[in-house]
Formats: structure tokens, sequence, C-alpha cells
């Protein structure tokens, strides 16, 4: 939690709340915390002001690309019929994604094809309308080249959508150098908005006003409108990314995702995101150098990529038995990870693939680097918390394999 | 602001979050929260526990319930393609809400058919799927009968929608016992849940659960999946009210808006909502007296019901010069209402009807009377406070004339 952020959420409640009461949808800024937020997260991944809203769920914000990105293809279709009848997405993308997307494919009569990593490029085709990818992958914590991937996609006319979940405040984006159509992301991971804070959506500009589709995006919601408080009974949606809002926001937890982002944002007279990307890879380096010389032998493997430029900010180690039980331990001893199950319906027919597929099918420990406040020594503590749960066999404990009801 | 709200905000930042961190998820509730504040809300509308869940946004979810309902209409359409080409809503009814609709309509090619209160009954027919209505109009303060127009529909093979904005914690409602078929409302008014609270959404048990219909609700995410933390691939629909649940969660308005909710569970040993109602009903008629008495000759008029049955717990008033100056004025002076400028395009074609129809055009001062903690002295202060601006003239000032992005 940002130092700052239980001043201002006590200010948020008592001041701007609890004694000027309504009118700080004017005085305080209320109305245009969404713009103002998603202004500030736009210096964080490549985006120019006016282009990023902070809003809603990740979830929500992906039906709302989504839809617009099935929208443009089926309206710029050339002679009759859209022929574009697929979605292409990773097997290991986060499951949210892959539900919002199955859900309007099921809609719109289409296809959502899940492929692993390396099939990506020969999955573009020209019966393909969008390509949507989760930049950083939540499991194996490796990165997709996203400039290469969207020139790829774009060579075959596919939309890209980008999932910045794990990369937004985590490693440098650059949305507008890449040529990418549209992202979403969500506040509450590296950008430090608070439990559950709202997320955000981009859409590049040559997207954003389509006069010929102004359902584009369907949660036409009167945050949305071009002028909402005049209360008129159609809807013409604002120009440009106000129209990705939808309904009133929760002003307290937006002012909350402020502070995470503003603290990120103080660190641009330092280097900003390139030199907090410099950190990171040394603290991953780090990590990953220290696990395999102090933790040999005790069946960790490796499902991140070593190669730099395909590692996101996050090492996932794997484990055949007892990643459940020794992320509780961790946890115990104040190093908190997480653990995601292997998931056998994501096994590949073949096991002798490359390293990013196989690891589908194995336990995960993911251990997150925030290289804003993370130090090196927080690495070596770790690694030796690590070391002492594997060597004293204390995750065996029956205390230890408790599940919650969420893990 | 509920006294208590300050507090519990300030322990779920500095505490659950600053402290516990993602720990909080398990150990202090915060997954299950949109269900336990739910089953708060439930007690207020007449639904059990089980059947609410807060979340997302009134206009994200009545994108879901509309979606819902329009996917049983086709589903269960009698002998092939579907004949119910319609929904039904007021023209006055809260613009985000015909903008859901209308995009909806636009989607599945059927049309959004909007009437005058009084055009409703003749309006159920067999070609319309939904009837959407808000139980208090925003704009008026009128209150439909909702068992009787349920009843109504239903006897057409209509599905009914309910926006209870105005009406959760502000009359009694009781869903289940007007058989309606899906509701939604927001946590901001009167349940007091902070600025832009998270908003709620009941359905009735017979539709929650439709293993025909998996995508039912197309905002499929990972919230509303059985095992959300299976990270399985493909979505399949948890039981109930769960599968309404789309995205991740903002927890700290969460933990407001239960706050609000919680000080109208507090009166229910003294008679809940029946006896807020009994002080409603006569604080709006004391206001409706005392403007009568104390601001004739002011060209005021009254846009809400007389007769009791018809009217929520706000009271507005039409002018046809000055409404917004006036607000102003009243604002400065302590006394929070809203004003709502009157629109033209909602003017009916025949000027000689009811009153219901005729506030369309004219500018509206709104004023809302919470019934937990507004007291009859509040109700003669404000009708002092608004005689000495209309004796004073002193809403013709520059100062009160200056419009604000947010009105």
């Amino acid at each position: 939690m940002p130092r700052a952020t239980p001043a201002r959420v006590a200010q948020v409640v008592t001041q701007e709340w609890g004694t000027e009461l309504i009118q700080s949808w004017n005085k305080n800024g209320w109305f245009a915390m969404p713009q103002q937020v998603g202004d500030k997260i736009a210096r964080l991944i490549g985006a120019a002001p006016g282009e990023v809203v902070a809003t809603d769920s990740t979830s929500v914000n992906l039906f709302k690309v989504l839809s617009a990105a099935m929208n443009i293809a089926a309206a710029d279709a050339p002679n009759g019929p859209m022929t574009r009848k697929r979605i292409v997405s990773e097997r290991s993308n986060f499951p949210t994604d892959l539900y919002i997307a199955e859900a309007l494919c099921k809609q719109h009569g289409m296809e959502l094809v899940l492929v692993e990593p390396e099939e990506i490029a020969a999955s573009l085709t020209a019966d393909v309308a969008v390509l949507m990818l989760t930049h950083v992958n939540y499991r194996t914590g490796a990165m997709h080249h996203m400039a290469a991937v969207t020139a790829a996609a774009h060579a075959e006319g596919i939309l890209t959508v980008w999932d910045l979940a794990h990369s937004a405040g985590a490693v440098p984006v650059d949305l507008k150098k890449a040529r990418a159509d549209f992202a979403v992301g969500c506040g509450y991971k590296y950008l430090n908005g608070g439990p559950g804070a709202p997320a955000f959506v981009w859409v590049n500009p040559q997207h954003a006003d389509r006069p010929d589709l102004p359902f584009m995006q369907p949660l036409a919601g009167w945050w949305g409108h071009v002028a909402p408080f005049e209360f008129t009974p159609d809807y013409r949606p604002a120009p440009g990314i106000r129209r990705y809002q939808c309904g009133t926001q929760p002003i307290i937890s937006l002012a909350a995702l402020e502070c995470g982002v503003d603290t990120l944002l103080a660190a641009e007279p330092l280097g900003g995101m390139a030199a907090l990307r410099s950190k990171s890879l040394a603290l991953t380096d780090l990590f990953i150098a220290l696990v395999e010389e102090r933790c040999a032998g005790h069946g960790l493997g490796l499902a991140t990529p070593r190669e730099h430029a395909q590692r996101g900010s996050q090492v996932c180690l794997t484990k055949d038995q007892g990643a459940y039980a020794i992320v509780q331990a961790l946890i115990a001893r104040g190093v908190i990870g997480d653990y995601r199950a292997g998931d056998p319906s994501i096994l590949r027919q073949a096991q002798d693939g490359p390293s990013s597929g196989q690891t589908g099918k194995k336990d995960i420990l993911r251990f997150g680097f925030t290289p804003l406040y993370i130090g090196f020594v927080d690495v070596w503590n770790a690694v030796e918390q690590l070391k002492q749960v594997l060597e004293s066999g204390e995750w065996q404990r029956p205390e230890f394999n408790r599940k919650h009801a969420v893990t």
C-alpha cells in the first residue's frame, strides 16, 4: 500500500463525501476522475492523454473492446458477409479473458481458437477477426513481443486486443509504437491501486470514433454519452475513449488507484519504466540464480523464460508435488507468493514439446517482483525462506495443506 | 455519510490491505463480499439470501439482466423464430436504462418502444419480449405498482426488468411477492454507500439457472464461474445469482456500501422499511403542503403524484424559468437538491394530457427525503430557505447561473 493512500482515502470519505456531499462531483473532480487517472496510466503504457479511462473491471473492459473489435471487423469486411469467423487466443491465457471471448463468440456465431504460444504465428489466417493475448502470461511470466506479434496480425488484416494485467507498471509498454489496436489492464497488481481497484481501457485513436458504429461498444451507459447531463433518451457516443465509460464509478476505490499510479509516476525523473525494468530484470535474474544455487535437489523447475526479452516481472517455479503447501508455508513466514494449480485440461497432447507448453500441467509457485519497492535483500530473504521450508519439510504439516476458498 | 463508514474504510485500507495484504481475500472475506452485501440488500427488497449480489454499476447490471431476459424470451419462444421483437420502456425512464436497452435491441435486431406511463398497459402485446421500468421515476418521483404491472406483463407472456435506483432503501419493495423477473439498483442513493458505490442485481430464482443457456448473461467473467480458482479455460456458470458476477470488485467501495446498508438494517427492530415508509410519506406530505402554503405565487408546480401509492420518497417541483439557479442558490444555503433540465425531446405530442405527461418539458427541482435521517425540522427549514430564495430574487445573481460540467 502506498504511504499516501490512507490519508487520501480518508479525505475523500470524510471531507469530500461527508462534508461536501454531491457537490464534489464538480468541486472535487469526481466526475472527471476516470479520465484523470486514465491520463496518468497512459504515461506508463505508451498512450497519450485522452486515450485511457480508469473504469469498471478488466473483464467488463475486455467485453467492451472485444465487442468493438468484432464489430469493426464485421463493418470493414469487404463485399458482403463477414468471412473472418475466428478469435485466436492462448490456451493458457487468464481464464476470464477466455470466458468473455467465448461468450462473445457464441453470440456472434464465431469460434474461439486456443493455441500454444509457438502456434500463434501459424494461426493468423485470413479467417481470423481478432487476436487476443495477455502481454505477460499469468501462469509462466512469459512475455510476448507486442510490436512483432501485432505486425504479424496486421499483415493478415487481424485486429489485436492486449491484456496488460501483468505488464502495466511492471514492464515498459508502448502501445502506440507497437501499433496495437485495443488494450485493457487491471489496477490492483503492479499499479498498487488496492483490492479490486478499477481497471483501465485504451483504444487506438484510429478506432475510437466510428460514426457508422454508434453501438460499437455495446455497454452504452450514460457516462459514455456525449452529454450525459442533457438526459436525452437517445444514445450519442462521446468522442474518443470517453465512450468506453458505462455507469457511475466507485470514487473511493478510484482515489486509491490514483495514489498507486502516482507512486509509479514519481519514478519518472529517475528514468521511469526503463529504469524500473532494469531493476526488475536484475531482481528476477537474482531470484532465478539463487533458487537454482540454494534450493537445488528439491524438484523445482523454471516456468519463466530465461531470455530477458521474453520475461515479465515475475518468476514462476514448477513442482510436481506440494506447491500449494509450500506457498502456504512461505506466507506464514512472510513471503507472499501465489499458487496456481496445474490444469490437466490445458495439458498438451504431445509431452515432448518445448518447456513453455509442458508447464501447463504442473503446479506453479508464482513470485511477483514489483521493482518500485522490492529490493535485492528481499530476494535473498525470500530464497532463504524457501530453502528452509523445503529442507525442513514443514510444508507437509496439515495446516499448510488446508484449502481456502481463494488460493 | 454513515458514522461507521470512515473507521470501517480505514480498517480495510490500513489493516486488511496494508498489513494483511492478499491474505484478506480469504481471511477478511473480500471474495465473498459481493454476496455478503447482496444478502443484506436482499432484506430491503423482498428477496432471499443468495439471490442478490452487490457488484459493478447499475448500467452494467442492466446489460446483464436485459440480455438474460432477451435470451430467455428467445429460447422459450414456441415453434421456431422469436416473434417477440420489442422491448417496452417509459420515455422518461432514466437515460442510461434506455441507452443500454437501445444497444441490446440493435444487436438482437429488436425494437425499443418508448411510451408514456398511461400507455404502458396498452403497449403490452404479444410481440413484446421485455418490459423494463424504473420503479420510481427519477424525474417525477412517480411510483409504479410493481405487482400489478408485473401481472399485466405476465398475462401477455412478457418478462419484467425493474430498476430500483430510487426505491431500494426509500420505499418498501417486495420483488418476490410482486413476482418480478429481474431487478437492478444502485448503492449510492438511499443505500448511502458513498460516491459511485457498487450497484446490485437480483434474478428471480426461477430464471437463475438455465443449463440450456450457459451464456444467458454474456458478461461471463471469472467471478461468475462455478470454480474460478480452478482456472479452467472453459466457462461453466456458477449456480444462482453468482453467475451475475463478472470481474474483481472494488473492495474499499464495497466495504463503504456495506456500512450504508447496515444503517438501514438497524431500523428493522423498529419496523424496518414499513416504518420508514410511514415517515417518508409524512415528510413528503409536509413538504408539498408547506411549499404550496408558503411559496405560493412563484410559479412552482408539482410533478410528483399526490396519491401515496404512486409516490416514491422524493418531491419534484416544476418551474418554467430559473430552476437551475434556484437549486444553486439553495445549495449555497445548505439545502442540497438536484436540478433536472426539461427535455424537449420527451415533450409529448399532445399538450393537453394528464399532468404526468406534461412535466417532461419543464425544468425540475428535485428534493429527496431519506426517511432514515431526514427530520421534519429539515423539511420546515428547506421550505423556509426556498421561500427566501424566491422572495429575495437572489437566484438571479450571475454566480447561481453558471453551469457546471455536472449539474
